[in-house]
């Protein structure tokens, strides 16, 4: 839920004194497998757009990989840097995205609303022969991946959001996203020194109960990843790139809590997790696009990221990362972070 | 050396668009047994203003504390936040300094040379009896304590700048400014990408070849305390509070590098050296005051300090701290660093 222009945003400096108030989601129409909101799962007639700083994109970007759908659900990534029309497609030649013909994802919002006053936002899933935006409802999209979509998952995708787990996931992520997902974005826009406190408070204090629960359990639910591993890894992974510094979370850098940096490295080095992640996206959107912020717009060049591939050693915790299932395929050709973008 | 009104400052946002650039002291006369310049070694004669945010200070008030001159030379601590009109003494009664009975540093200055048009930095040596700066070289007013002024040092002061380890010493400090003292500078007030990235990789070289050179000594030249570790010191410890985040030399934190983070805490625990740091007019001074870097001047509640005072095992080097000297004693009522602005 990168956006802009809401005057809540992550976007730009537009977010003013108040205190830092996530807003909804606009558009929530889901896409389900019975059609009900007029847009039914189809294999190839919708575009995931992300970007790849955006923690909240980066959720959908890591069903998609864990799920294999890859193939029903193409993808478009965004430049990391906004203008003030918002997310655009200048990474793709001449700056249009190759399957929806657009310079701007606004454009897509155009499309199912003209003039809509709020903000841009990705994730977002568009209907490719429409060109309208269906949903940038982040908390359902990944939970419609995981459910919805199931007819078209691979051979032996994991089950990321298990009946019999519901109630305990959504517990454990709602308290993961007040305090951490968002937390981060209160501490760091924050424009009083009180309301930077409290959110920083949250977030060491969550981080805490993580740390104490993942100690001896290899996932934070169940036996297996979930959709709640994934929204905790989209925060911990950026952490020290990101919120550490340029977000003032900086009690402790990740690297010095042993059990969430190696949580944190287990799910790094599963694949679909790690491959998603571009640390020159994420620290250039932060650190460029928050002149509020930074206003000097220089990157810095650490933290030292190598370790992000060293060993774990989680697996003697046990656990099954895939359940009954296996781990998905390599990253198809076209899609792969770059290797100057990681570690 | 923190100053401003300069246009090379860490005073405040003055600094323009050119590389970050430490101006020359400008007042260098010198206080020496002989008085040649007019100025004779007299116990309670001269006043040290210092600001315990700034490292350039702080060398003054820790080789002031080693040496045992607290007697000799009094010490004013200022407000560690600038104002327009500099270095204030808003922490004494009245807004007054008790001794010089002045509001601000410049009256000292103008008391020298009227209308002044150059910067007010600590530290600075005040001449009681006139009210008038005598000089504000930091790099040569530690050495005279530790050289001119021995007629007035405690029983069993250390010799901080021993003739036999002065070519070492210089050679080893010249690198330790270039890269580190003013290094994390010249990253934090770089105003263009390139330019903080050349700072950015001289001050983790610097830590790296420094680290090696501690990895099996205790000290960084001969077998006790000197000089050289002082001024390593001052910019160590504050390198996770601010330079880290603040500055962005952010490679990794002192905490990180094993042999520096032990080799740091074990000067902090030495008498003369933790008593004289306050971490919160250290954090406040860099955060408030430097609004081109962090507009919002909110100060980030972390790091975590305790850890400081935690063992360090660099006894198991050997070493002499205070050579064929000896510790020196409390700090004296008065000068205190305030329970809650230290581990």
């Amino acid at each position: 839920m990168s956006r802009e222009g809401d005057g809540t945003t992550d976007g730009n400096e537009k977010y003013g004194r108040k205190p830092f108030k996530r807003s909804k989601s606009h558009f929530a129409d889901r896409i389900t497998a019975d059609g009900a909101d007029g847009w039914p799962v189809e294999a190839g007639r919708y575009r995931l757009v992300i970007s790849r700083a955006c923690p909240w994109a980066s959720r959908a970007a890591i069903s998609r990989r864990l799920l294999g759908l890859e193939d029903a659900l193409s993808l478009a990534v965004t430049d990391p840097l906004q203008d003030a029309r918002s997310w655009r497609f200048t990474l793709d030649p001449g700056g249009k995205d190759p399957v929806l013909g657009i310079r701007y994802l606004h454009e897509a919002y155009d499309a199912r609303e003209k003039d809509y006053p709020g903000g841009v936002s990705v994730p977002a899933v568009v209907d490719v022969p429409s060109g309208r935006l269906v949903t940038n409802d982040f908390q359902q999209m990944t939970l419609d991946l995981a459910t919805e979509w199931s007819g078209l998952h691979r051979p032996g995708a994991p089950d990321l959001y298990p009946e019999a787990l519901r109630e305990e996931m959504h517990e454990v992520m709602e308290g993961v996203y007040r305090d951490l997902n968002n937390g981060v974005y209160r501490a760091g826009f924050a424009t009083g020194q009180k309301e930077y406190e409290a959110a920083y408070s949250d977030v060491f204090r969550r981080l805490g109960l993580l740390s104490e629960r993942l100690a001896d359990r290899r996932y934070l639910v169940g036996e297996s990843i979930t959709e709640a591993d994934i929204r905790l890894f989209t925060t911990l992974v950026r952490f020290d790139a990101v919120y550490h510094g340029h977000f003032k979370c900086n009690r402790h850098k990740l690297v010095e809590d042993p059990v969430l940096w190696a949580y944190a490295r287990d799910l790094y080095q599963t694949p679909g997790f790690g491959d998603t992640v571009d640390f020159d996206h994420i620290k250039r959107h932060y650190y460029e696009v928050h002149t509020g912020v930074n206003p000097t717009g220089i990157v810095p060049c650490g933290p030292d990221l190598s370790a992000w591939t060293s060993p774990h050693h989680r697996e003697q915790l046990g656990g099954r990362p895939f359940g009954d299932g296996t781990p998905p395929g390599p990253v198809p050709a076209g899609e792969e972070v770059p290797a100057g973008h990681r570690p």
